[in-house]
């Protein structure tokens, strides 16, 4: 099923090129993009921002709005998008940042809180999900609804 | 066995920083590490360089080394894990590039091709293999041969 989801997301953008930027997926999204032979015709790459120091340093997300709104946020998620579509001059990028547990973070996130974060040449946005399960759970769902987020928007 | 493998490096690594830079694998190994609760503390992140200009952009792969070596070969592994140390500001870096197939690339490699580069404050270095199976098991023995050689380094 996911493996199909991904070849639908490949297909549908044949001819654009796509970025992603993950942080609790950890490159769980690019791992699956790129189980499918010629996925380099439309992915790029990305970057694996799993600190905030990276989430600011690679993809130029604001050092303030990650103090004051926390790398699980919506602002965040689409700073991240718009920051990868950027360092990796792509057409369409796509973010994950949330939080999947076990442990929680300071600013009071429910575990399986994420923000999925989506830019293209319109601009960018973000959506938030609240996902139940483990750590692999969430892990796995946020990675099919950003999946799911690109295949809405094109 | 593979999330053994992933808590090993993260403990032997503690106090210590680590980025990766993958091309075949796309991410697997980031998604491995990020796999277990805390690997933050060791894991800053990686860049996703699955085409030649992102090597170039992110990692800092030089050109005529991509055009000359293909980006499947020892140096630019090297030069991948190198870039990776330096971008992520990590102690220690470690890099994959290979031919997972089932296509072949300009360069002769044969399907299994993987090389796997390595650097820390001593230096960089570069390792290859030849892996046996489909795309999927290639991609899976490369993460774990880089696993191991941040073990055998560490």
């Amino acid at each position: 099923m996911m493996t199909h989801l991904t070849s639908k997301v490949l297909l549908i953008l044949a001819g654009k090129t796509l970025a992603t930027a993950e942080s609790c997926t950890g490159g769980m999204i690019g791992q699956m993009l790129t189980a499918v032979p010629g996925s380099s015709n439309v992915y790029k790459g990305g970057i694996i921002s799993y600190t905030n120091e990276i989430k600011h340093k690679l993809l130029g997300v604001d050092k303030t709005l990650l103090d004051r709104e926390g790398a699980v946020s919506a602002p965040v998620a689409k700073a991240m998008a718009e920051g990868a579509r950027q360092a990796l001059n792509a057409d369409i990028a796509v973010s994950v940042t949330g939080l999947a547990g076990p442990g929680g973070n300071d600013y009071g996130n429910p575990v399986g809180t994420v923000y999925i974060g989506y830019a293209d040449d319109r601009g960018a946005e973000a959506v938030s999900f609240l996902f139940s399960g483990d750590r692999d759970a969430v892990r796995a769902q946020a990675a099919e609804a950003a999946l799911e987020l690109i295949l809405s928007k094109n």
